[in-house]
């Protein structure tokens, strides 16, 4: 069966460096699944994209050693079962605030007698190859995402539920939260403390750390702080970055140094 | 009706930036229409795309000012009048080598009695408001691809023909038809003594000179030669070069400044 | 940030009409917003459609100043969350039923500390330009459907939940619900007393009151009563409307007037 | 096999009453196809839809009685194929101007030894049931458009070609060819003599004449004259008419009778 | 109004052959609808295809007279009502434990006041013809799966709830949940006891029953034990198990008896 | 760069066992290519699929060793160029009769000098790694499909051409241009003359040979003729096969052995 690399990372204590899918085109997902990252998550929530649309990235991702995974739109059993058996290897879910929520999810990720997951990995079994079935429970990789007050306060009961492997940390909605703005890439604050206090805890528990960042610096300064799964803006932020580079490279005054500009 | 405002750049001597699409997604095609490009080109000839998936571009394209333009697979006149129905407004024809094969695809593009393109301008007509019918020859830009050792040798008899409105430069091929590698930004050797050729020559018949280029250092020469019409690389060469580039960020090892990475 | 007119026209007093969407098509849906609709709303509860198949049909409406709106399949976050990330500025949840159920949808349409909506608006912030993430919360508008006797007993407490904006109300379901036929344009009955009752609440809690119609008729008479939002039946209503009149004109006998039908 | 129930109507001297689609949605069409049209017709050529989107709506045709026909881009014998083996049991080629053009296309509808069309009817077959590689020579109807003043020019070499069955008027094209304004339903002008003289020279060859129309009355004008086969409008025509219809409804002032008015 | 033949058979003791679609491909989908299948279920659960994906299907297969079904990826209100709406004829539902979750199904499906289903069948009226609103509640099938042991736990109560009129086992799940492997077929062990268990329940309660199997010798002896309703495999089992026979057929050795392979 | 296995299989001597490609699902695909053929054409021509449906089915096979190939729909240097742009290995092109179109064909495939293809391998270049443009020319394979009396007529002319690869048999087409009836495995008859003469005339080329099979009895005796290349009917045929298989099974009637049949 397929490996699933993401989780040997984990173990080996190496950090995980993941790309984000928000375009819902098979050409760009294999792009980006070419360009190196360990894993891609397609997002699911907020990317403009919804399982029909998700399916063909998935296979296009899998041309490539690349690690498949989804961000669900919410914490719900179908759309969960229905991104694994489509051949994810690990699941990110929003808005886990409480253990009990944390079960609900991680169980939709299991199959008896650990959890409450259906069996038919459709194309699951045919991207795994032999031994799904048998392996399955040890290779998908769940994510709970720790993004709100609430969370903060049932954190310790929250990293402490069973068949939880890892949790995943939205700084927008962590520090809209917080009563803060939305943003990403936090150097103080409450939101700052809240990134520190998360990793801490997930350590102590044993449970491996990711966030969502906006740059490379900052993903490299978590990843020293501890975090092993950094995920860099989104395949459309780099789009819209470049094409911006690009266009303001062109329009912009050129100024005394070059004469007079064409525009 | 809608005004092409490429045509009104060309008229008034400026350069007008394009963008150029080949990621089949309507999210990426707004956000490269938002960032700033004066028109956008769906390349239905070497982008992985076909009509089927370019009508929802055009539609995203038309949220903002800029203008939609496609690369037609090859000169044929189905595909060029669909792409016309579809609301573009300039069509850039590749590998035009002779002067039959110019006025073959420019009158694709005009109605009668200056060409044989058939009437039915089903989206054309909501995009552009009242008056498409009246005003549609006089809007629409024929680009005609100037790539081949053929076409050079035939450029006087091309530029001459009648509703020709530009020329196109596709460096690549044409470096690779005089011997040389494909290949674009040329500096020196054939391919670029024929860039600066066909831009002489097309200003001499009074047609706009186009080229596809892969810098923002190249485009600026260009213009600054007399090049009216300048590619930047596309959105999938933006999307792969940012999602290059940060993960090699990630992955480089820092050296001893930094002290050990985590990789 | 583009302004949502839907809301400017309820504060000033003014009545909106609504058009239905259920073809999943982005060019039916771009006619429809060029025929002067002031909103259309995307019906992903009756409408044969989900969000891959809706998301085009957005970017085609935002070609004009027709603002968009949904109605989603159930009361549920995740797809509320993704309609809303995906540009519209309104939402229309069938079946709310107590005040509970009320606050669950609202709150799912507001960022704290009003509610709990995740931060993530890619494509909104697209269509809205500048300031979403500010605004957002004055700018969308949320509707609960009030179409059940259990609506109707809990109406007081449904319409004083905070952050609801209006009400909508599904004639079919309500009669049913009372125990009558489905249909629409009640003018008597348990079914009609409800729909001025409904509005004859919401009133006087201040809460914007909408309805959809079969007619222009009955939408002129239901402004008329203060109702603010109409809907008039579908595009696929229409379509098959004006379809059978066409081939009914021609398959009718004409009779004597008009002597020999060819048929 | 499935009867071809146009051609049945042209034998027996009837009249078919053809819809026109142009939206690309299995339901709309479905929707047509429940109005009572005899055929239906694709078009692939003014209509924004090529083959990937057209095949579903062939599907969603057939669970009707209503014969499918399809409108090719132009006179190219892989779309025509193409169309005809996803079931189509009639194909409406445009611009045909001359004899070997018309022989071209009919060519391209006929199995040996009548014409060079590839086998292979893949849904074809599924749709007709037994008997289509016997059959579909005498079953698939070959229409040519005769809309130019070329056309005109060849009318009767054209209509002497061998496996026309039938012809069909363009008159917008026709009109525009012949000096005069894009535009339907030609009471008067050189639009007008040529409608009647092409169906005149068409009865005179025995092949069958058709028409695209913008209205009943003047369908039922043609067929009086004649043309036993008249397509009304297209679905999204019929879409925008009523939509329009409607919003003009409501947004229209009442004046006096009525009293003030909401808007 | 169609007939709902399922029903019919189920009603007259006969037993049901049913296919299963997990390939989103109309063209696959009516050549499974042509095989000779009674009914057709589409398997959003495991199958991968969500709701857009698989309104196309549903017209595919209403092209000829085999029933429609789907299977929803989880009891959800909005899915179930969706697919309703799209003109299937029977839901069957994963992993119904409990009464109260039984309850909650059958309601979805059921207008008031059997049930809390909203009215808006948009296409299913479209399929069913004249009368849907009056029949729906009649003619449409409710499918429980009992899968698991809790499920065996509240057999009787759940076979108890009101407009339940089947249940369907899945044998994969059901084994997993009582400490087995997931697998199909079963001859014996605490499966294939509550194969029997659960038929014999099913009778008791005048519920039919139906199962999952992978043959067609499993399938005629569920028939025999009093199974009315059983499904061979799925598209896809099929499509790869006639794969894999030809190419192994191609690649064996083969023998002496045929002189040297070219392989 | 990724070798082209079939092209290796050539040149050993080796018999490639290709599958072929008619339903446009990237999971069918996906099965296909896991089911171990050597190579999968996807069928443009007769397969009810267009360039925007074959697209992801290419990432589906990409993922596997299996060599994807296309057969265009006709001899048109658009799709051509299309198809190995997306990442084809070889073209497969219908209806190739003279030298000349033999000719204008296997150009569309090569880079100058030895052809015009144009530069712009946008997924090719993904797919097959660091070196395609260099390697293109030798390692897309060009299949010219003799299929007609005129082809044999020319036979010799067109296996001279340079570039051509290898030639394909449909012995459908081929039988019916020979006055017989469409059908494959000719095992006598004008057909099976034309498959031997043209197997004698490719070797005496130096032109490896294909051929259309509709079984794996006679695709061996091919295979032991000397054709290298022998495709196994399609993944339609296959599910169709399967599936009638299965419900035979299930609705014959069983006979005095088994006792009663439920049926």
């Amino acid at each position: 069966m397929r490996e699933n690399t993401v989780k040997t990372k984990f173990q080996k204590g190496e950090a995980v460096v993941n790309g984000w899918i928000q375009i819902a085109s098979g050409i760009s997902a294999e792009a980006m699944a070419l360009s190196g990252f360990d894993s891609l998550t397609l997002d699911l929530q907020h990317g403009p994209l919804h399982y029909d649309a998700a399916l063909p990235l998935l296979q296009a991702i899998s041309i490539t050693p690349t690690i498949p995974i989804a961000r669900v739109p919410w914490n719900e059993p179908g759309i969960i079962m229905k991104m694994l058996d489509a051949g994810c290897y690990g699941i990110i879910c929003p808005m886990v605030n409480t253990a009990d929520e944390c079960a609900a999810f991680v169980k939709a990720c299991r199959y008896p007698p650990k959890g409450y997951r259906s069996f038919g990995p459709t194309r699951a079994a045919m991207y795994a190859g032999e031994g799904y079935a048998k392996n399955a429970n040890d290779t998908v990789l769940t994510f709970a995402m720790i993004e709100t007050a609430e969370a903060l306060d049932n954190l310790d009961a929250i990293l402490s539920v069973d068949e939880l492997d890892a949790i995943y940390v939205g700084p927008a909605d962590l520090s809209q939260s917080l009563g803060g703005l939305p943003g990403a890439d936090w150097e103080d604050g409450k939101a700052y403390e809240a990134v520190l206090h998360i990793l801490e805890r997930a350590k102590a528990h044993g449970i491996y750390a990711g966030i969502h960042t906006g740059s490379v610096s900052y993903a490299r300064k978590m990843v020293e702080k501890g975090y092993q799964f950094v995920t860099l803006q989104s395949d459309l932020g780099f789009l819209r970055a470049k094409a911006e580079e690009m266009v303001n490279g062109m329009k912009a005054k050129e100024g005394s140094e070059k004469g007079s500009s064409p525009y």
